[in-house]
């Protein structure tokens, strides 16, 4: 019983490990960049040795592949949610789904950053499931347009490109936006969503 | 005379080298990365020796801002003719701005595209010396839209977010545009020069 309780701690412990590794990861990734960061590098800041970040992650490029997954999976299940939540409105919809997605770069969400320009360093594999997810992401967005159009709520759009200029006004803000800067994530969420929702989008 | 006349030569042969130098490196560090390229895979392409190629460049990070300048120098200088041009009309000199920098990211330019994504890979004082000229460049644009709403051809806006939206919805194109992809640069650029001027900025 009690070798049990303490198997299970052990396994708790080693998940929390693991998060912590991949948390300082990501913030190593984004400051330094994925290649200038070496392993001895992350082990050091997480306060393990390297052979340890070894046991729980057999390359960099794994640890890569972790961070990206955090990002896009945790953007995937909220955006599913807010999905459904607005699913009789495909202009609200779109709406709280831009505001998410701006929301989620501008809260220091390392990974969803790196998911947005480290994606070339993964392998063949890892890259691939990572489309699969992107694409996911991107469906939800297209067929909120699709819906939106049909609803006579937006314009004639030619939705691939227009589903990537959103995306670039979005995904921009990884380039200049710091927490302690002269706009707020608030600001920048409303002001970005109402630029590309009420105007760009207006019908 | 005949001495001054093959010193002549010569230099125009070294200013030649010098280009094509930077040329190929530009694809390189487009196609590989930054780092991931090395001055011994920018002298085999050239076909010359590394020991030559240090002969023009003393760093592969001086090469790097040879490749930046050229960027922003090219479409600074258009920039301002077009500036010049479409005095007179603000609106109609926005939307040039747009297209030229729409054009000039999908004409493959390799130049700019680096200097969209590896500035923080120079020295300081070579960083410093960029950002200058990208002040200069987004002047351009403030400017511009600074006039138009004061001709009423604009809505009110926050001018500076507004100028990072514009930037971000042309400069992510350099993240999927491929020349042998569905579409050509021309639509690319009418498409999102109407979604940004006539559309996002329609007073």
């Amino acid at each position: 019983m009690d070798q049990e309780k303490n198997l299970i701690y052990e396994d708790l412990s080693g998940l929390n490990k693991r998060d912590e590794i991949i948390r300082v990861a990501a913030k190593l990734f984004r400051n330094l960049g994925y290649i200038e960061t070496s392993m001895k590098d992350i082990a050091d800041r997480v306060g393990i040795l390297k052979g340890s970040l070894y046991y729980h992650f057999s390359s960099k490029e794994e640890l890569l592949n972790e961070v990206i997954n955090k990002g896009i999976d945790l953007l995937l299940v909220i955006a599913q949610q807010v999905y459904k939540q607005y699913e009789q409105n495909p202009q609200e919809r779109l709406k709280q789904l831009v505001k998410l997605h701006l929301l989620h770069l501008t809260n220091n969400n390392e990974y969803l950053v790196i998911a947005t320009n480290q994606t070339d360093k993964l392998t063949l594999e890892h890259r691939e499931n990572y489309i699969v997810k992107r694409d996911l992401y991107e469906s939800l967005l297209r067929e909120t347009l699709e819906e939106g159009i049909r609803a006579d709520q937006f314009p004639p759009l030619d939705i691939k490109l227009t589903i990537l200029a959103i995306l670039g006004m979005c995904n921009w803000i990884v380039q200049w936006y710091k927490h302690d800067g002269p706009y707020s994530a608030e600001y920048i969420t409303d002001y970005l969503s109402t630029l590309i929702c009420d105007r760009m989008l207006a019908k």
